[in-house]
């Protein structure tokens, strides 16, 4: 009847023809009982401060508290939770060098499988020490010279792994709707909530479970300058594709969104505003100095885009997910350096 | 009957001769119940990181995450809102150069109150900016020739205000049990608590709290190594008094226990630990780069003492607070690049 019950995140995840949605409120609820006792449920932080220099109430919703350090666990870990016991047996793959890498690495370890992350060489050692110590073998390649999606789908199949995907599946998606979820039944009605966008997973999520609990709600996505390419698709009608991203917002570096979430977005998205690289180290400043927790650049991109006056009117009430946290010392205080 | 009945927080405190208690905890009942919509219930954060790594369940009480950055507003706060209408009318004064200061100046805000603070003048600018943020008067001084209590004397003598003293009070000691009161409502009984103790303010609420709600919890206090102004007294059996401590911890630079502190803590403190400036530094840099969490160095120093493994052996369930996250972009990279 639809399209959307792919068994394995493997399949091939399509939107329907028939305007069933891939993905609804039910599924991102059912998610949130996979995910209960697993993931943490992140609080949501308050400022006053805050609210006086932007002139609303802004409820934060700190996936940085999340385990691995940001939103994506709670994807990985749902999808990997769909899986067959004989599939978990085979073991997952997944290629990354970012979040999706130590979500995919905990969540196989949770669930007694065994995870290859294909990562880039290059990939900074603290990266490469995290995800292998959530256990996960790691597959390195030339970022120049190899292909990740040709070396993780060769090990797949050869290894009978499952692929997981950083966001294309509705399993996925679902996943990471609970964050959104979470924080809607704390605050109760929300008028805007703005998330950051990348391949447009977390967005997607956020989008399923806060039109459905909230309609009407206005949902505003935030990408980089650099990394506008949703906003170019949202404005061309179809998925178009940018030239590699320059943007110190790592997470949200990429070239095209993903068909599904794109599908997802379109219907949903009031807008999308961009924020620049020094409205994102200014929002990571004033997360430090004045809100006390450790954002990472793609984690500070919703909150840049209040602070830096991208909205307006600004609604009284705006949800505004903080998506990760996870950057080291040296590299924030480079960047704080600038 | 009893000397625990002053009416206002200019009156010089004193313990009874009789073996009741200065402070109960029904005090510190009452003092939530004006501190509710008021102050912040701040979050209690898990990591497993951290569990895995000190090999015991930590809870983690994230007063850096209270309203003016710190612990101190609870006891503040609370403290005012005993005073009369007349007094509040007339004004509060206070001598600090750190986050007392603000905690007295936010506090006289929210109840309309006028708040004088003295402060040296060497104080940093982001300091002073914070505090006069809160709508408070600033009074300087030098600190090499002025003496700030002749000073805060002369002001509220002169003025009629009432001095609000940063721990050496039962309203303050009670205001800052609260935030033990809340972390063992959420806990549950835990086997043993961790408290910065500076003038002790803190450690006095959180014992007085926490000993009548779960009977025969190990109260440990932590003192930097330069600080060891309470671990001296205990061994004495007595109030000592130490050099100016030089320790990066400034929010626990006491040179002597408050009286009244003090002899709550001599009868319901185990221990206290020691942590040194390197330990404090390393326990700032795991709170960062793995609980995305920003604590100023005092703010630490009880986590340090478990990362440096100052307690054994470790029960299993441990709660720590987290006392305060006020801290300059500026001065942490200066300690972290250290």
């Amino acid at each position: 009847m639809t399209a959307r019950k792919t068994n394995s995140p493997t399949g091939r995840a399509r939107t329907t023809g028939t305007g069933v949605p891939a993905v609804t409120l039910d599924d991102v609820r059912d998610a949130a009982g996979r995910l209960a006792g697993v993931a943490h449920r992140t609080p949501v932080l308050r400022s006053r401060t805050l609210d006086a220099l932007v002139g609303a109430e802004v409820f934060l919703k700190c996936e940085n508290f999340q385990r691995a350090g940001a939103f994506k666990f709670r994807g990985a870990y749902h999808a990997l939770s769909r899986l067959s016991p004989e599939q978990l047996a085979r073991g997952v793959a997944a290629y990354s060098s970012g979040n999706h890498a130590q979500a995919v690495a905990l969540a196989a370890r949770e669930l007694g499988s065994h995870a290859v992350i294909v990562m880039p060489e290059d990939t900074p050692q603290s990266k490469l020490d995290a995800t292998a110590g959530y256990g996960a073998e790691i597959v390195t390649y030339d970022r120049y010279t190899g292909d990740r999606v040709a070396i993780g789908g060769r090990l797949a199949e050869e290894r009978g792994l499952a692929l997981i995907p950083p966001y294309e599946h509705p399993h996925i998606i679902a996943g990471q709707g609970t964050a959104a979820l979470e924080l809607i039944e704390e605050t109760g009605p929300l008028d805007a909530l703005l998330t950051p966008v990348g391949g447009g997973g977390l967005m997607a999520g956020s989008a399923t479970a806060a039109t459905a609990l909230v309609p009407g709600i206005r949902m505003i996505g935030v990408e980089p300058e650099a990394g506008d390419d949703t906003l170019r698709s949202l404005a061309a009608g179809h998925r178009v594709a940018i030239p590699v991203p320059r943007t110190i917002a790592d997470g949200q570096a990429a070239e095209t969104p993903g068909e599904l979430t794109f599908a997802i977005n379109q219907k949903l998205l009031e807008a999308i505003v961009l924020v620049s690289d020094d409205d994102i180290r200014a929002a990571m400043k004033l997360a430090f100095e004045r809100l006390k927790i450790v954002t990472e650049p793609s984690g500070a991109t919703a909150l840049a885009a209040l602070l830096a006056r991208r909205i307006a009117p600004l609604p009284p009430r705006i949800g505004v997910i903080i998506s990760g946290g996870n950057i080291g010392l040296d590299r924030f205080i480079g960047l704080m350096s600038h």
